[in-house]
Protein backbone atom coordinates (compact mmCIF):
# COMPACT_ATOMS: atom_id res chain seq x y z
CA UNK A 1 0.00 0.00 0.00
CA UNK A 2 1.37 3.72 -0.38
CA UNK A 3 2.65 5.73 2.25
CA UNK A 4 -0.08 8.81 2.69
CA UNK A 5 2.22 11.72 3.59
CA UNK A 6 -0.45 15.08 4.41
CA UNK A 7 1.78 18.29 3.01
CA UNK A 8 0.38 22.14 3.36
CA UNK A 9 3.23 23.67 2.45
CA UNK A 10 3.36 24.42 -1.50
CA UNK A 11 6.85 24.95 -1.00
CA UNK A 12 8.06 21.71 0.66
CA UNK A 13 10.82 19.83 -1.25
CA UNK A 14 9.41 16.46 -1.40
CA UNK A 15 7.05 17.94 -3.98
CA UNK A 16 9.41 19.16 -6.27
CA UNK A 17 9.49 16.67 -9.17
CA UNK A 18 5.81 18.22 -9.35
CA UNK A 19 6.72 21.72 -9.61
CA UNK A 20 6.06 23.93 -12.44
CA UNK A 21 4.95 21.21 -14.80
CA UNK A 22 4.54 23.69 -17.73
CA UNK A 23 7.99 23.92 -18.09
CA UNK A 24 8.97 20.18 -16.43
CA UNK A 25 9.84 18.88 -19.82
CA UNK A 26 13.33 20.00 -19.39
CA UNK A 27 15.11 18.89 -16.11
CA UNK A 28 18.70 19.16 -16.31
CA UNK A 29 19.90 16.97 -12.81
CA UNK A 30 17.87 13.87 -15.04
CA UNK A 31 19.28 11.44 -17.65
CA UNK A 32 19.31 13.19 -21.11
CA UNK A 33 18.01 16.25 -19.44
CA UNK A 34 14.89 14.86 -19.91
CA UNK A 35 11.57 15.47 -17.32
CA UNK A 36 9.66 12.43 -15.69
CA UNK A 37 6.99 10.91 -16.95
CA UNK A 38 3.84 12.48 -15.60
CA UNK A 39 0.46 10.65 -15.49
CA UNK A 40 -2.90 13.23 -14.52
CA UNK A 41 -5.92 11.80 -13.42
CA UNK A 42 -7.23 8.64 -12.09
CA UNK A 43 -7.39 7.02 -15.39
CA UNK A 44 -4.18 7.73 -16.79
CA UNK A 45 -2.54 7.19 -13.28
CA UNK A 46 -4.06 3.59 -12.85
CA UNK A 47 -2.74 2.71 -16.53
CA UNK A 48 0.81 4.26 -15.57
CA UNK A 49 0.25 1.41 -12.28
CA UNK A 50 -0.55 -1.16 -14.94
CA UNK A 51 2.50 -0.37 -17.36
CA UNK A 52 6.24 -0.64 -17.38
CA UNK A 53 6.65 2.81 -16.12
CA UNK A 54 6.40 2.22 -12.48
CA UNK A 55 5.52 5.50 -10.49
CA UNK A 56 8.17 7.10 -7.70
CA UNK A 57 5.25 8.85 -6.05
CA UNK A 58 1.54 10.09 -6.65
CA UNK A 59 0.27 13.77 -5.85
CA UNK A 60 -3.05 14.54 -5.30
CA UNK A 61 -6.28 15.50 -3.15
CA UNK A 62 -7.94 13.03 -0.85
CA UNK A 63 -11.05 12.08 -3.00
CA UNK A 64 -8.71 10.92 -5.43
CA UNK A 65 -6.90 8.26 -3.30
CA UNK A 66 -10.03 6.77 -2.57
CA UNK A 67 -10.63 6.11 -6.13
CA UNK A 68 -7.35 4.65 -6.82
CA UNK A 69 -7.21 2.60 -3.40
CA UNK A 70 -7.75 -1.13 -5.31
CA UNK A 71 -4.73 0.53 -7.82
CA UNK A 72 -2.70 1.18 -5.31
CA UNK A 73 -2.68 -1.93 -2.69
CA UNK A 74 0.67 -3.53 -4.02
CA UNK A 75 2.66 0.22 -4.93
CA UNK A 76 5.30 1.19 -2.28
CA UNK A 77 6.01 4.59 -2.61
CA UNK A 78 4.48 8.27 -0.95
CA UNK A 79 1.02 9.39 -2.00
CA UNK A 80 0.81 13.31 -1.26
CA UNK A 81 -2.26 14.39 -0.08
CA UNK A 82 -3.06 17.93 -0.35
CA UNK A 83 -5.40 20.35 -1.04
CA UNK A 84 -6.45 21.53 -4.76
CA UNK A 85 -5.30 25.02 -4.02
CA UNK A 86 -1.56 23.59 -2.83
CA UNK A 87 -1.65 21.84 -5.42
CA UNK A 88 -2.43 24.26 -8.44
CA UNK A 89 0.31 26.85 -6.41
CA UNK A 90 2.62 23.08 -6.67
CA UNK A 91 2.34 22.56 -10.73
CA UNK A 92 1.70 26.66 -11.50
CA UNK A 93 -1.88 26.20 -12.98
CA UNK A 94 -5.36 24.86 -12.05
CA UNK A 95 -5.37 21.21 -12.75
CA UNK A 96 -9.06 20.11 -12.38
CA UNK A 97 -8.62 16.53 -12.38
CA UNK A 98 -7.08 16.06 -8.87
CA UNK A 99 -3.97 13.35 -8.92
CA UNK A 100 -0.67 13.36 -10.71
CA UNK A 101 1.67 10.15 -10.50
CA UNK A 102 5.41 10.43 -11.74
CA UNK A 103 8.06 8.19 -13.17
CA UNK A 104 11.20 7.60 -14.12
CA UNK A 105 12.00 7.00 -17.82
CA UNK A 106 12.75 3.25 -18.47
CA UNK A 107 15.10 2.45 -20.82
CA UNK A 108 14.27 3.02 -24.51
CA UNK A 109 12.80 -0.32 -25.60
CA UNK A 110 14.36 -2.40 -28.37
CA UNK A 111 13.26 -2.51 -31.80
CA UNK A 112 13.78 -6.19 -32.51
CA UNK A 113 11.77 -6.52 -29.26
CA UNK A 114 9.14 -4.39 -30.01
CA UNK A 115 8.99 -6.21 -33.87
CA UNK A 116 9.14 -9.69 -32.81
CA UNK A 117 5.01 -10.52 -32.12
CA UNK A 118 4.06 -7.58 -34.48
CA UNK A 119 1.88 -6.93 -37.50
CA UNK A 120 0.73 -3.48 -37.90
CA UNK A 121 3.21 -1.00 -36.88
CA UNK A 122 2.99 3.13 -37.69
CA UNK A 123 6.36 4.70 -38.39
CA UNK A 124 6.64 8.53 -37.92
CA UNK A 125 9.16 11.20 -39.53
CA UNK A 126 8.59 14.39 -38.71
CA UNK A 127 5.81 14.57 -36.40
CA UNK A 128 6.79 17.06 -33.99
CA UNK A 129 3.31 17.79 -32.48
CA UNK A 130 2.82 16.00 -29.14
CA UNK A 131 -1.21 15.94 -29.22
CA UNK A 132 -0.61 14.81 -32.73
CA UNK A 133 1.61 11.92 -30.99
CA UNK A 134 -0.78 11.19 -28.38
CA UNK A 135 -3.55 11.06 -30.34
CA UNK A 136 -1.97 8.71 -32.63
CA UNK A 137 -0.93 6.18 -29.18
CA UNK A 138 -4.90 6.24 -28.75
CA UNK A 139 -5.76 5.74 -31.99
CA UNK A 140 -3.17 2.37 -32.36
CA UNK A 141 -4.44 1.08 -28.74
CA UNK A 142 -8.11 1.52 -30.14
CA UNK A 143 -7.58 0.22 -32.97
CA UNK A 144 -4.91 -2.73 -32.32
CA UNK A 145 -2.11 -1.72 -34.01
CA UNK A 146 0.73 -3.03 -32.50
CA UNK A 147 3.44 -0.55 -32.13
CA UNK A 148 4.53 3.15 -33.09
CA UNK A 149 8.05 3.54 -34.37
CA UNK A 150 10.20 6.90 -34.40
CA UNK A 151 12.46 7.90 -37.86
CA UNK A 152 13.70 10.96 -37.79
CA UNK A 153 12.74 14.13 -35.97
CA UNK A 154 9.67 13.48 -33.84
CA UNK A 155 8.75 14.97 -30.68
CA UNK A 156 9.18 13.27 -27.49
CA UNK A 157 6.08 10.87 -26.67
CA UNK A 158 6.76 10.60 -22.96
CA UNK A 159 5.98 14.49 -22.73
CA UNK A 160 3.06 15.33 -20.03
CA UNK A 161 0.84 16.38 -23.22
CA UNK A 162 1.23 13.53 -25.20
CA UNK A 163 1.09 11.56 -22.63
CA UNK A 164 -2.41 12.78 -21.58
CA UNK A 165 -3.98 13.16 -25.22
CA UNK A 166 -3.42 9.38 -25.27
CA UNK A 167 -5.13 8.98 -22.09
CA UNK A 168 -2.65 6.90 -21.35
CA UNK A 169 -1.70 4.84 -24.11
CA UNK A 170 1.69 5.92 -24.73
CA UNK A 171 2.32 4.55 -21.46
CA UNK A 172 0.99 1.02 -23.08
CA UNK A 173 1.55 0.90 -26.40
CA UNK A 174 5.19 -0.32 -27.13
CA UNK A 175 7.49 2.15 -29.43
CA UNK A 176 10.87 2.24 -30.58
CA UNK A 177 13.12 4.38 -32.51
CA UNK A 178 14.55 3.64 -35.71
CA UNK A 179 17.82 3.79 -36.32
CA UNK A 180 20.08 5.27 -39.16
CA UNK A 181 16.87 6.83 -40.43
CA UNK A 182 15.94 5.32 -43.37
CA UNK A 183 18.46 2.61 -43.81
CA UNK A 184 17.24 0.98 -40.56
CA UNK A 185 14.20 0.39 -42.25
CA UNK A 186 15.79 -2.61 -43.58
CA UNK A 187 15.26 -4.16 -39.99
CA UNK A 188 11.37 -4.48 -40.91
CA UNK A 189 11.97 -5.58 -44.58
CA UNK A 190 14.25 -8.21 -43.09
CA UNK A 191 11.26 -9.66 -41.01
CA UNK A 192 8.66 -9.48 -43.76
CA UNK A 193 6.82 -6.14 -43.31
CA UNK A 194 5.64 -4.82 -46.16
CA UNK A 195 6.45 -0.70 -46.01
CA UNK A 196 3.57 1.47 -47.20
CA UNK A 197 4.64 5.29 -47.47
CA UNK A 198 1.33 7.46 -47.19
CA UNK A 199 1.22 10.55 -48.88
CA UNK A 200 -1.72 12.66 -50.16
CA UNK A 201 0.00 12.63 -53.78
CA UNK A 202 -2.85 11.77 -56.33
CA UNK A 203 -0.64 9.51 -58.38
CA UNK A 204 -0.19 7.05 -55.68
CA UNK A 205 -2.12 4.20 -55.27
CA UNK A 206 -5.48 4.33 -52.68
CA UNK A 207 -4.67 2.94 -49.49
CA UNK A 208 -7.20 0.12 -49.94
CA UNK A 209 -5.17 -1.29 -52.90
CA UNK A 210 -2.07 -0.90 -51.26
CA UNK A 211 -2.36 -2.77 -48.09
CA UNK A 212 -1.24 -6.40 -49.08
CA UNK A 213 1.21 -7.38 -46.46
CA UNK A 214 0.95 -10.42 -44.08
CA UNK A 215 2.83 -7.68 -41.91
CA UNK A 216 2.65 -4.24 -42.46
CA UNK A 217 4.43 -0.93 -41.63
CA UNK A 218 2.53 2.41 -42.35
CA UNK A 219 5.16 5.48 -42.81
CA UNK A 220 3.33 8.83 -42.34
CA UNK A 221 5.03 12.66 -41.84
CA UNK A 222 3.65 15.36 -40.55
CA UNK A 223 0.86 17.58 -42.01
CA UNK A 224 2.26 19.92 -44.49
CA UNK A 225 5.76 18.62 -45.50
CA UNK A 226 4.00 14.91 -45.29
CA UNK A 227 7.17 12.51 -45.42
CA UNK A 228 10.64 13.14 -47.38
CA UNK A 229 11.22 11.46 -50.61
CA UNK A 230 14.04 10.02 -49.22
CA UNK A 231 12.05 7.85 -46.86
CA UNK A 232 9.25 7.45 -49.43
CA UNK A 233 12.28 5.55 -51.56
CA UNK A 234 13.15 3.47 -48.74
CA UNK A 235 9.43 2.07 -48.86
CA UNK A 236 7.60 -0.98 -50.86
CA UNK A 237 4.66 1.84 -52.18
CA UNK A 238 3.18 4.82 -52.24
CA UNK A 239 0.06 4.88 -50.78
CA UNK A 240 -2.96 7.86 -50.61
CA UNK A 241 -6.24 7.91 -48.69
CA UNK A 242 -9.23 9.05 -51.20
CA UNK A 243 -9.53 12.57 -50.69
CA UNK A 244 -12.17 15.11 -51.89
CA UNK A 245 -10.45 17.37 -54.29
CA UNK A 246 -9.50 20.88 -53.44
CA UNK A 247 -9.37 20.03 -49.42
CA UNK A 248 -6.00 19.75 -47.17
CA UNK A 249 -4.67 16.67 -46.27
CA UNK A 250 -5.86 14.71 -42.69
CA UNK A 251 -4.24 15.06 -39.78
CA UNK A 252 -1.61 12.70 -39.30
CA UNK A 253 -3.42 10.80 -36.38
CA UNK A 254 -6.38 10.31 -38.32
CA UNK A 255 -4.67 9.43 -41.61
CA UNK A 256 -2.84 6.87 -39.25
CA UNK A 257 -6.60 5.30 -37.49
CA UNK A 258 -7.70 5.04 -41.30
CA UNK A 259 -4.51 2.85 -41.97
CA UNK A 260 -5.38 1.15 -38.77
CA UNK A 261 -8.66 0.30 -40.04
CA UNK A 262 -7.98 -0.81 -43.17
CA UNK A 263 -5.52 -2.97 -41.71
CA UNK A 264 -8.74 -4.28 -39.44
CA UNK A 265 -10.80 -4.78 -42.56
CA UNK A 266 -8.23 -6.10 -44.59
CA UNK A 267 -5.38 -7.88 -42.26
CA UNK A 268 -4.50 -11.36 -44.23
CA UNK B 1 -11.35 46.18 -53.65
CA UNK B 2 -11.33 46.70 -50.03
CA UNK B 3 -11.08 50.02 -48.50
CA UNK B 4 -8.08 50.23 -46.34
CA UNK B 5 -8.31 52.23 -43.33
CA UNK B 6 -5.23 52.65 -40.88
CA UNK B 7 -6.06 52.12 -37.29
CA UNK B 8 -3.77 52.97 -34.71
CA UNK B 9 -5.85 53.17 -31.41
CA UNK B 10 -7.03 50.16 -29.82
CA UNK B 11 -10.15 51.94 -28.24
CA UNK B 12 -11.29 53.28 -31.72
CA UNK B 13 -15.31 52.36 -31.77
CA UNK B 14 -14.78 50.48 -35.71
CA UNK B 15 -12.46 47.72 -33.95
CA UNK B 16 -15.52 46.28 -31.96
CA UNK B 17 -16.44 43.18 -33.60
CA UNK B 18 -12.99 41.84 -32.78
CA UNK B 19 -12.50 43.04 -29.30
CA UNK B 20 -12.33 40.47 -26.24
CA UNK B 21 -12.56 37.49 -28.91
CA UNK B 22 -12.53 34.84 -25.91
CA UNK B 23 -15.95 36.27 -24.84
CA UNK B 24 -16.70 37.46 -28.61
CA UNK B 25 -19.11 34.23 -28.88
CA UNK B 26 -22.00 36.09 -26.86
CA UNK B 27 -23.58 39.33 -28.33
CA UNK B 28 -26.88 40.33 -26.75
CA UNK B 29 -26.95 43.23 -29.41
CA UNK B 30 -26.89 40.18 -32.25
CA UNK B 31 -29.60 38.17 -33.26
CA UNK B 32 -30.46 34.99 -30.84
CA UNK B 33 -27.25 36.53 -28.73
CA UNK B 34 -24.59 34.66 -30.87
CA UNK B 35 -21.58 36.28 -32.08
CA UNK B 36 -20.31 36.86 -35.53
CA UNK B 37 -18.30 34.54 -37.45
CA UNK B 38 -14.60 34.69 -36.91
CA UNK B 39 -12.36 33.81 -38.97
CA UNK B 40 -8.16 33.65 -38.13
CA UNK B 41 -5.76 33.78 -40.81
CA UNK B 42 -5.20 33.68 -44.50
CA UNK B 43 -6.53 30.41 -45.24
CA UNK B 44 -9.69 30.34 -43.25
CA UNK B 45 -10.19 34.16 -44.09
CA UNK B 46 -9.74 33.07 -47.42
CA UNK B 47 -11.90 30.52 -47.29
CA UNK B 48 -14.63 33.03 -45.31
CA UNK B 49 -13.83 34.97 -48.86
CA UNK B 50 -15.32 31.93 -51.11
CA UNK B 51 -18.03 31.15 -48.75
CA UNK B 52 -21.65 31.89 -48.39
CA UNK B 53 -20.34 34.20 -45.48
CA UNK B 54 -19.29 37.39 -46.42
CA UNK B 55 -16.93 39.48 -43.94
CA UNK B 56 -18.22 42.64 -43.08
CA UNK B 57 -15.06 44.02 -42.62
CA UNK B 58 -11.09 42.47 -41.95
CA UNK B 59 -8.74 43.43 -39.48
CA UNK B 60 -4.60 42.49 -39.67
CA UNK B 61 -1.36 43.62 -40.70
CA UNK B 62 0.27 45.11 -43.58
CA UNK B 63 1.68 41.85 -44.87
CA UNK B 64 -1.67 39.85 -45.02
CA UNK B 65 -3.53 42.66 -46.56
CA UNK B 66 -1.00 42.04 -49.38
CA UNK B 67 -1.00 38.29 -49.04
CA UNK B 68 -4.94 38.47 -49.14
CA UNK B 69 -4.74 41.47 -52.15
CA UNK B 70 -5.90 38.36 -55.07
CA UNK B 71 -8.87 37.53 -52.94
CA UNK B 72 -9.91 40.92 -51.70
CA UNK B 73 -10.53 42.28 -54.95
CA UNK B 74 -14.20 41.95 -55.73
CA UNK B 75 -14.91 42.69 -52.19
CA UNK B 76 -16.20 45.74 -50.81
CA UNK B 77 -15.56 46.42 -46.87
CA UNK B 78 -13.49 47.65 -44.59
CA UNK B 79 -9.91 46.16 -43.92
CA UNK B 80 -8.72 47.66 -41.01
CA UNK B 81 -4.79 47.36 -41.07
CA UNK B 82 -3.18 47.90 -37.99
CA UNK B 83 -0.06 46.72 -36.07
CA UNK B 84 0.73 43.01 -34.19
CA UNK B 85 0.45 45.17 -31.14
CA UNK B 86 -2.90 46.95 -31.36
CA UNK B 87 -4.65 43.57 -32.80
CA UNK B 88 -3.39 41.68 -29.14
CA UNK B 89 -4.55 44.50 -27.48
CA UNK B 90 -7.78 44.76 -28.98
CA UNK B 91 -8.88 40.59 -29.22
CA UNK B 92 -7.63 40.24 -26.01
CA UNK B 93 -4.55 37.86 -26.42
CA UNK B 94 -1.87 36.96 -29.06
CA UNK B 95 -2.96 36.06 -32.31
CA UNK B 96 0.32 34.68 -34.40
CA UNK B 97 -2.14 34.46 -37.64
CA UNK B 98 -2.33 38.40 -38.25
CA UNK B 99 -5.58 38.56 -39.86
CA UNK B 100 -9.24 38.35 -38.74
CA UNK B 101 -12.43 38.29 -41.12
CA UNK B 102 -15.57 39.27 -39.63
CA UNK B 103 -19.46 37.57 -40.93
CA UNK B 104 -22.66 37.98 -40.00
CA UNK B 105 -24.43 34.55 -39.41
CA UNK B 106 -26.46 34.05 -42.92
CA UNK B 107 -29.39 31.98 -42.13
CA UNK B 108 -29.78 28.93 -41.72
CA UNK B 109 -29.97 26.27 -44.19
CA UNK B 110 -33.13 24.20 -45.22
CA UNK B 111 -32.75 20.10 -44.37
CA UNK B 112 -34.52 19.74 -47.62
CA UNK B 113 -31.55 22.08 -49.74
CA UNK B 114 -28.69 20.27 -47.99
CA UNK B 115 -30.20 16.65 -48.82
CA UNK B 116 -31.05 17.02 -52.10
CA UNK B 117 -27.74 16.31 -53.77
CA UNK B 118 -26.32 14.24 -50.07
CA UNK B 119 -25.26 10.71 -50.79
CA UNK B 120 -23.29 11.09 -47.32
CA UNK B 121 -24.26 12.84 -44.46
CA UNK B 122 -22.83 12.44 -40.50
CA UNK B 123 -25.63 13.59 -38.20
CA UNK B 124 -24.64 14.57 -34.66
CA UNK B 125 -25.99 13.93 -31.23
CA UNK B 126 -24.44 15.69 -27.80
CA UNK B 127 -21.09 16.18 -29.48
CA UNK B 128 -21.12 19.77 -27.71
CA UNK B 129 -17.19 20.06 -27.89
CA UNK B 130 -15.86 22.72 -30.41
CA UNK B 131 -12.73 21.10 -31.20
CA UNK B 132 -14.11 18.14 -32.40
CA UNK B 133 -17.25 19.43 -34.14
CA UNK B 134 -14.07 21.55 -36.08
CA UNK B 135 -12.36 18.41 -36.84
CA UNK B 136 -15.61 16.87 -37.82
CA UNK B 137 -16.45 19.74 -41.08
CA UNK B 138 -12.23 19.17 -41.54
CA UNK B 139 -12.90 15.55 -41.75
CA UNK B 140 -15.99 15.49 -43.66
CA UNK B 141 -14.60 17.96 -46.52
CA UNK B 142 -11.34 15.68 -46.92
CA UNK B 143 -13.51 12.64 -46.92
CA UNK B 144 -15.85 13.98 -49.44
CA UNK B 145 -18.82 13.89 -46.77
CA UNK B 146 -21.50 16.07 -47.83
CA UNK B 147 -22.90 17.52 -45.63
CA UNK B 148 -22.89 17.62 -40.94
CA UNK B 149 -26.86 17.38 -39.69
CA UNK B 150 -27.34 18.90 -35.90
CA UNK B 151 -29.76 16.34 -33.82
CA UNK B 152 -30.32 17.43 -29.80
CA UNK B 153 -28.09 18.84 -27.69
CA UNK B 154 -24.55 20.10 -30.21
CA UNK B 155 -21.94 22.61 -29.67
CA UNK B 156 -22.28 25.71 -32.59
CA UNK B 157 -20.05 25.12 -35.36
CA UNK B 158 -19.60 28.72 -35.88
CA UNK B 159 -17.86 29.02 -32.92
CA UNK B 160 -14.32 30.50 -33.31
CA UNK B 161 -12.93 27.91 -32.31
CA UNK B 162 -14.70 25.45 -34.36
CA UNK B 163 -14.01 27.43 -37.56
CA UNK B 164 -10.66 27.64 -36.87
CA UNK B 165 -9.46 24.22 -35.91
CA UNK B 166 -12.28 23.39 -39.36
CA UNK B 167 -9.48 24.90 -40.99
CA UNK B 168 -12.31 27.26 -42.61
CA UNK B 169 -14.56 23.63 -43.92
CA UNK B 170 -17.46 24.74 -40.99
CA UNK B 171 -17.99 27.92 -43.64
CA UNK B 172 -17.90 25.47 -46.85
CA UNK B 173 -19.73 21.99 -45.85
CA UNK B 174 -23.41 22.56 -45.73
CA UNK B 175 -24.87 21.95 -42.17
CA UNK B 176 -28.49 22.06 -40.99
CA UNK B 177 -30.93 21.00 -37.88
CA UNK B 178 -32.56 18.19 -37.61
CA UNK B 179 -36.38 19.36 -36.06
CA UNK B 180 -38.08 16.98 -33.76
CA UNK B 181 -35.16 14.92 -32.27
CA UNK B 182 -35.08 11.64 -33.33
CA UNK B 183 -38.59 11.53 -35.02
CA UNK B 184 -37.37 13.95 -38.04
CA UNK B 185 -35.06 11.57 -38.68
CA UNK B 186 -37.59 10.34 -41.14
CA UNK B 187 -36.94 13.09 -43.56
CA UNK B 188 -33.90 11.21 -44.29
CA UNK B 189 -35.62 7.80 -44.39
CA UNK B 190 -38.07 9.28 -46.80
CA UNK B 191 -35.14 10.44 -48.88
CA UNK B 192 -33.86 6.95 -49.53
CA UNK B 193 -31.02 7.44 -46.61
CA UNK B 194 -29.83 4.08 -44.33
CA UNK B 195 -29.67 5.27 -40.91
CA UNK B 196 -26.58 3.74 -39.02
CA UNK B 197 -26.23 4.20 -35.79
CA UNK B 198 -22.17 4.26 -34.59
CA UNK B 199 -21.79 2.52 -31.20
CA UNK B 200 -19.31 0.82 -29.80
CA UNK B 201 -21.12 -1.87 -28.05
CA UNK B 202 -19.00 -5.27 -29.28
CA UNK B 203 -22.55 -6.42 -30.40
CA UNK B 204 -22.92 -4.30 -32.80
CA UNK B 205 -22.53 -5.20 -36.85
CA UNK B 206 -19.49 -4.34 -38.09
CA UNK B 207 -19.10 -0.89 -40.12
CA UNK B 208 -17.82 -2.83 -43.09
CA UNK B 209 -21.01 -5.15 -43.28
CA UNK B 210 -23.56 -2.65 -41.82
CA UNK B 211 -22.76 0.21 -44.76
CA UNK B 212 -25.16 -0.92 -47.59
CA UNK B 213 -27.11 2.10 -48.83
CA UNK B 214 -27.06 3.97 -51.47
CA UNK B 215 -27.21 6.76 -49.32
CA UNK B 216 -26.19 6.80 -45.86
CA UNK B 217 -26.23 8.83 -42.68
CA UNK B 218 -23.84 8.06 -39.97
CA UNK B 219 -25.15 9.01 -36.48
CA UNK B 220 -22.63 9.69 -33.68
CA UNK B 221 -23.06 10.25 -30.01
CA UNK B 222 -20.44 12.66 -27.87
CA UNK B 223 -17.49 10.09 -26.51
CA UNK B 224 -18.71 8.59 -23.28
CA UNK B 225 -22.53 8.79 -23.34
CA UNK B 226 -22.16 8.17 -26.75
CA UNK B 227 -25.89 7.96 -28.67
CA UNK B 228 -29.35 7.63 -26.73
CA UNK B 229 -31.12 4.72 -27.10
CA UNK B 230 -33.92 6.82 -28.29
CA UNK B 231 -31.92 7.83 -31.29
CA UNK B 232 -30.18 4.51 -31.75
CA UNK B 233 -33.96 2.88 -32.12
CA UNK B 234 -34.88 5.05 -35.12
CA UNK B 235 -32.11 4.31 -37.53
CA UNK B 236 -31.84 1.14 -39.12
CA UNK B 237 -28.42 -0.63 -38.22
CA UNK B 238 -26.29 -0.37 -35.24
CA UNK B 239 -22.56 -1.04 -36.68
CA UNK B 240 -19.04 -0.44 -34.59
CA UNK B 241 -15.79 0.04 -35.48
CA UNK B 242 -13.83 -2.87 -34.49
CA UNK B 243 -11.69 -2.06 -31.40
CA UNK B 244 -9.49 -3.98 -29.38
CA UNK B 245 -10.01 -5.09 -26.22
CA UNK B 246 -9.74 -2.64 -23.00
CA UNK B 247 -9.41 0.43 -24.87
CA UNK B 248 -11.53 3.23 -24.95
CA UNK B 249 -14.12 4.54 -28.02
CA UNK B 250 -12.17 6.53 -30.59
CA UNK B 251 -12.24 10.55 -30.65
CA UNK B 252 -15.68 11.27 -32.56
CA UNK B 253 -14.00 13.16 -35.48
CA UNK B 254 -11.83 10.23 -35.87
CA UNK B 255 -14.72 7.84 -36.01
CA UNK B 256 -16.56 9.68 -38.53
CA UNK B 257 -13.20 9.92 -40.05
CA UNK B 258 -13.45 5.99 -40.63
CA UNK B 259 -17.11 5.97 -41.61
CA UNK B 260 -16.36 8.55 -44.50
CA UNK B 261 -13.40 6.66 -45.47
CA UNK B 262 -15.47 2.84 -45.38
CA UNK B 263 -17.83 5.01 -47.54
CA UNK B 264 -15.37 6.05 -50.31
CA UNK B 265 -14.30 2.25 -50.01
CA UNK B 266 -17.69 1.06 -50.20
CA UNK B 267 -20.07 3.49 -51.59
CA UNK B 268 -22.29 1.61 -54.49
Amino acid sequence: MVHVIDIADPSDPRLDDYRDLNSSDRRPDLPEGKGLVIAEGVLVAQRMLASRFSPISLLGVDRRLGELSEDLTEVDVPFYRTSAEVMAEVVGFHLNRGVLAAAHRPPVLDLEDVLREARTVAILEGVNDHENIGSMFRNAAGLGADAILFGAACADPLYRRAVRVSMGHVLRVPFARVPDWPRGLNVLRDRGFQLISLTPNPTAVPLAHAMTGEKVAVLLGAEGPGLTEHAMRATDVRARIPMAPGTDSLNVSTAAAMAFYERTRTAP
